[in-house]
């Protein structure tokens, strides 16, 4: 089969190269899964293309790459809100995550994957369990993914031992599959919900096989102050010392970190995940994120699960970043638009290992968004870039494209039942919830 | 003229009753400018209105009542972000403003109107100059507002004094007009852009006249300082010897106060606008929400001019506002979705003197919006309120009723032109900032 060639033509390119160019009025070309023409128009370029998309006055731009999500917990989206989090977890969210079938999670990966191709989500992170059925959902939805299987429990060896190994027969399958789009980490779940030798053992495990591992660090104050009374130092440095960290880790969150936890993190070259929106919402603290990015830390974004947001939506997500950096710190200078645009692209591609994405450049894959700016809210157009961070709305995506295959076209989800989908999540949360 | 009668059915209706009643599979009958009907369907409702409109599995609602607004600088969003506040203020904001036309200034009226109605407000409070064409946007779109002449200035009494007759006449010629649908006050700036005798006189004036006063108090750090350092005590005890304070008084921002300051605000009976993304925004700060709402005070929502925003979102705003509450006082219990839903409905009508605003119940105005939830981001529905001010979005807002009158539908304004709001407010952009 010759490879599908598309034109998008006239477009306002948010490119996210290394000058940060804004380019107007430019073409870009994608041949097969990868983009290979990036400058002005000429008459020459319309005869290269099968398919010419006209771009005129819209924003097009790199896929946001959605760094941290639990898929499966859109199942319990405004479930319980506004409580204490250990109520939340303990009486909400806990006896409902222990009635899951693979089938519910099924759903809710379904769920998840269709809201966050609408908000122009292209590439995700996902911690949970069934992930064979995730994995399944994001082959057939035609999403970019890095999945990991949750590794956490108290229970026991032996009881731990059989998530790690259902973590690497899921990585025996499932790393590199469809075509490449799905990628696997392992996924040790936090220092307070596995025991220090059993994370020396995923760390091993992990070093072993060359694969990469994600972990929740230093959330909340509670686990901090927890982890220094068993263990006499901060989970940063407990996972330092288990040898979990290096460049292709990646920590989510990082809200209760001090100056030497900041300079273990810089030194390993730990990718760190900001999630302002879970932050807010389940009362943590705000990350350091502008002393973090001061120091060289790479700073990805992620949405966290929906249950604790309470959307998928990575557009909110950047404006939350930029607005809780400027008023914690009392600075409106504090993460300007071009820093927070990388942190939901090219950041988020290297916090997941994926050095083809996030970038709008020849020879990067073809993750693309295009992105309508004819409402009142982006009026008058002053400055994409602004726009985009301060103005949009997800509902504004308008086509999305992955792996240089149009998955969203005039907001329809081309890859997906959205009736259907919408209808299983609902039938799920009913059983579930009974 | 015949009244018309419009039923809304099968509705799942927040009402913002006394109750905070969430109604499933309701109706709601209006009349002429009026709600005549609340509760469950009946075959005979149907023959007693005209048009009958299908609201199932749709969120019904009081409007958005956007307390704070500065209409006409939606013509400067965008364009200039992530700079200090007087570099922003001084540099990029005043020099345009001065440049602002009658024509301009009504044609940004008319895009903050558009964007406005779109995102489900139906009512909003404004402050600015050339505020007969303001005026006559609101009367030509068909939204409600509250509507005051800008008094600012140091340069002496009587320049001083010509923006306050100039007030004064726009009360005679506007106060009451379209059907009831503006109401006008009194818009001393702020005690750092007025001297106090000038407070006095228009304090005065306001209590001869019978008219309400809006003003901006202990926004930033600097205005509470420099105020203290010139006359001893703080913007909101200044304010309250002038004699501006009382139960009619809207006071925007509040995010510097102490206990004195909320004593004082308490004891008028002050009603206080929140604007979270504008403080933010300037990194000007939070305001103590929790507190001041705890002591009983009145708190309405507003966005502020969209150039510090950027933009006019009702729905973004109160997520906002839940979100800043919880994480600045490290709480996922503060500010819950009852109460964050009043700021944006029935406190606002309280603050705005509208007391026939802000609820779904007998007797009230019809000012009423309708909300498309048929969208992955809504599913699975456990709580409408929950989804409404969680995981909803501007773009949801379908149908917009104002005064009984259907002004929006299926996301169509019938009342503007929205193509010729876009283009002049790009044109009127360009020449202002060329």
């Amino acid at each position: 089969m010759s490879k599908l060639r598309i034109l998008l033509k006239d477009a306002d390119v948010i490119t996210v190269n290394g000058n940060n160019d804004l380019l107007k009025k430019s073409c870009i070309g994608i041949s097969g899964t990868t983009i290979d023409y990036v400058g002005d128009y000429n008459a020459d370029l319309e005869d290269n293309y099968h398919t010419v998309m006209n771009c005129r006055g819209k924003i097009v731009m790199p896929g946001f790459i959605n760094a941290h999500n639990h898929t499966p917990m859109s199942i319990l989206r405004n479930y319980a809100d506004d409580l204490k989090l250990m109520d939340w977890l303990f009486n909400k969210i806990f006896p409902i995550e222990d009635k899951l079938t693979p089938e519910a999670v099924h759903a809710a990966a379904n769920l998840a994957i269709l809201e966050m191709l609408k908000g122009g989500t292209t590439c995700f992170s996902d911690m949970y369990f069934f992930m064979d059925r995730v994995a399944q959902a994001v082959g057939d939805s035609g999403i970019r993914a890095v999945l990991s299987r949750g590794l956490q429990g108290e229970s026991g060896e032996e009881d731990l031992d059989y998530r790690l190994q259902e973590n690497i027969e899921f990585y025996k399958s499932y790393h590199h599959a469809f075509s490449g789009r799905i990628q696997v980490m392992f996924g040790p779940h936090s220092v307070y919900t596995c025991s220090l030798p059993y994370l020396k053992k995923v760390a091993n495990k992990a070093a072993q096989m060359n694969v990469p591992v994600q972990i929740h660090l230093s959330e909340t104050k509670d686990e901090v102050k927890n982890c220094i009374e068993k263990y006499g130092i901060s989970p940063i440095k407990l996972a330092d010392s288990a040898g979990l960290l290096n460049e292709r880790t990646l920590a989510a969150h990082c809200v209760v970190v001090d100056d030497e936890d900041i300079e273990i993190l810089y030194k390993r070259k730990v990718n760190v995940v900001h999630n302002p929106r879970s932050n807010m919402k389940l009362g943590s603290g705000v990350a350091p994120i502008g002393k973090l990015l001061d120091k060289g830390i790479n700073i990805a974004l992620g949405t966290d699960g929906a249950s604790s947001n309470n959307n998928l939506d990575m557009l909110g997500e950047m404006r939350m970043a930029a607005y809780l950096q400027k008023v914690f710190t009392e600075d409106p200078t504090a993460l300007p638009v071009d820093q927070v645009i990388k942190m939901a692209t090219v950041n988020g591609a290297k916090a997941l290992n994926m050095h083809e994405l996030g970038k709008i450049e020849p020879g990067m894959k073809a993750d693309i968004i295009i992105i309508d700016t004819e409402k009142a809210h982006y009026y008058p157009k002053y400055n994409a870039k602004s726009s985009l961070v301060y103005s949009s709305n997800s509902e504004d995506v308008e086509t999305v494209i992955i792996d240089g295959r149009i998955i969203m076209k005039d907001k329809e989800v081309l890859t997906m039942d959205e009736e259907r989908i919408l209808f299983d999540a609902q039938e799920w949360a009913e059983k579930l919830t009974k």
